[in-house]
């Protein structure tokens, strides 16, 4: 095999060890003579499964009882619908922070079933920063409010929760689909959250959600039986057919995620990623990184050459050195390094070393 | 590896070949030293696997250049909401044919967006048959004709398709949910087909839509954008992450229902199969099929011990016997033999050689 590593922001690497037992089960999960993949969702077998994957998700977030956990398809893009529709309950008007291009998605797909007021934008420096909170300008009549804590394509990061206004009792609403699970988190903090599952927990295809039980039952009118958080809610996640291979590999990325220590170990050994490739950008003149460095984000490192006519040459010697998938989404250019959790510090090593060397061939 | 029979009515048993091939390349798909997992849905390699699942499907169904293939989360659950929410088209009622527990879950859903016409229904014989056409009382205004293929839960599945009145230009809309790809299908007489892939096709979280072009474009103005058809037949399924793992294995069933000869060698088989258990269920007074002769499903077979004291037992032997998942569904009782392409013709064999054993020893 030939060894490579792949900073792709998505569907993206995911934990060696995962995909080993992953092969290795194939054909016949735990002696049952199955794959996974020929599981009932109702057997038995498939049960205990998915019972043990929101069972270690719970024990690795520290998730309270009152808040339920949903697997569901879709994608967050789904998600942009579902959660006007679901948490509206009566208000007419919601919260968003605009904070690139995940969040204009959001925003773009509420504004279709409420008014949304954009409480804070950073479309003044395009997108290198998110908004100091004193800027917020969040409407006591909104619904939610929802952010993006972590924007693929800008390289954009909360590193801090809103603060909510305790008297008013309005959910704070996440879109974690590029850093959950990257850091501890306190789930108190939210009414839902939700992260569809190709960055940082799993296969294409799952969508997690993590939704305040109160917040159920109020969808609107016309919403699909599938884009009712309750249903799936009262059904465990099983109204309909879920994901089940999805959710299997998923578990076994929650039980990978604990043998490294659980979140606080996982938070430090990113930490240390990023801290390689920003420090190395930060030095040199021949790279630079768009993004204000309080607001960098730890899972996707946007970068540009000075002299972007050495992209293409950058790309190829990369790809040459094992190095994969470090094109710049097209809407920005350059390059881009997704390190999310599964990507090992050496692979992150390795590519501040090819960019040492390439910035010192053509210097 | 316990070598068994698995039964079970989705998700199914899938060719063992198609899972050798996926164990084999789980961590290095053709060289690229990438699981298919871990790849990026717009990279070349997974468009590669995008195109050709797409382009085998086409062959062996034989989709005419006008109708679109679409690769789609949610299930046919998903289904029942879109197709109303797309097909409608000014109109306020849909025509549907009620023969069971998955079209009165796709009336239901629908009735929730225009006024279901129940044009046909075998209810007064307890869903044991298909209402023939000429008893059918069809709508001049409705807006489609929506049926389903074949009843998972009752084992009945239509052996025609329905004439539709070439002057109405109404389309007719099947759910194949449970039998797509078990036998050649014209897609010509149809606007528009669905099916979740965990019956026939490959492991749930994928859902197959096949719909005529000029049928796009009319969604409802409150319809989310990832349930309007257009928004994924104009960026080729892949307006927001497809389930990329999900469709890979999917392209490889397709790829293995290419080498058994294409859909009318599936179709033989399919009977023969089939052929073997209804044989042995009509010579015995022992075992009872409640289904109409000319309206039993190939794909789900469902029986009853005259005894129903021994419906344990004979669960527990056929276990001990490596033939799995038998149990009917709980709103029916009895048994059911789900029989999928990917079921082997030794299994049926094996099966209903336990079954006359098990009839010698309790008769």
């Amino acid at each position: 095999m030939k060894p490579i590593y792949n900073f792709s922001a998505g569907p993206a690497v995911l934990p060696q060890e995962v995909l080993q037992q992953a092969r290795d089960e194939m054909l016949d999960w735990h002696g049952s003579g199955m794959s996974v993949m020929e599981m009932s969702h109702r057997g038995k077998e498939f049960m205990s499964i998915a019972e043990k994957t929101e069972s270690d998700l719970r024990e690795l977030v520290g998730i309270p009882k009152n808040y339920r956990v949903l697997f569901l398809q879709g994608g967050a893009s789904s998600q942009f619908a579902m959660v006007p529709m679901n948490l509206l309950r009566g208000k007419t008007q919601a919260d968003y922070i605009h904070t690139g291009q995940w969040s204009a998605k959001a925003i773009e797909e509420a504004s279709r079933y409420c008014t949304v007021n954009v409480a804070a934008s950073s479309e003044s420096d395009r997108f290198t920063s998110v908004p100091p909170q004193h800027q917020w300008r969040l409407d006591p009549q909104a619904a939610y409010v929802h952010y993006t804590t972590n924007e693929t394509i800008g390289g954009v990061e909360f590193h801090w929760i809103p603060e909510m206004d305790p008297d008013s009792a309005i959910p704070l609403v996440a879109d974690m689909s590029s850093n959950i699970l990257s850091r501890p988190m306190d789930v108190t903090r939210f009414g839902l959250i939700y992260a569809g599952a190709q960055k940082n927990l799993g296969p294409a295809g799952l969508t997690l959600v993590i939704v305040r039980e109160d917040l159920l039952g109020n969808a609107l009118p016309f919403t699909p039986t599938l884009f009712d958080y309750r249903i799936h809610a009262q059904n465990d996640s099983m109204y309909n057919t879920p994901p089940t291979y999805a959710m299997y590999i998923t578990g076994l990325v929650f039980e990978w995620l604990k043998r490294q220590g659980g979140l606080v170990a996982v938070e430090k050994n990113n930490v240390a990623k990023a801290q390689i490739l920003y420090d190395l950008l930060d030095k040199t003149d021949f790279y630079h990184c768009p993004v204000a460095r309080q607001d960098r984000s730890r899972m996707n490192v946007p970068f540009t050459l000075r002299n972007p006519q050495l992209d293409d040459a950058f790309l190829k010697q990369a790809q040459v050195s094992g190095l994969m998938q470090l094109k710049g989404h097209r809407s920005v250019g350059g390059m881009r390094a997704s390190i999310y959790n599964a990507m090992p510090l050496e692979g992150v090593a390795k590519l501040a070393a090819f960019m040492e060397e390439f910035a010192s061939q053509h210097a």
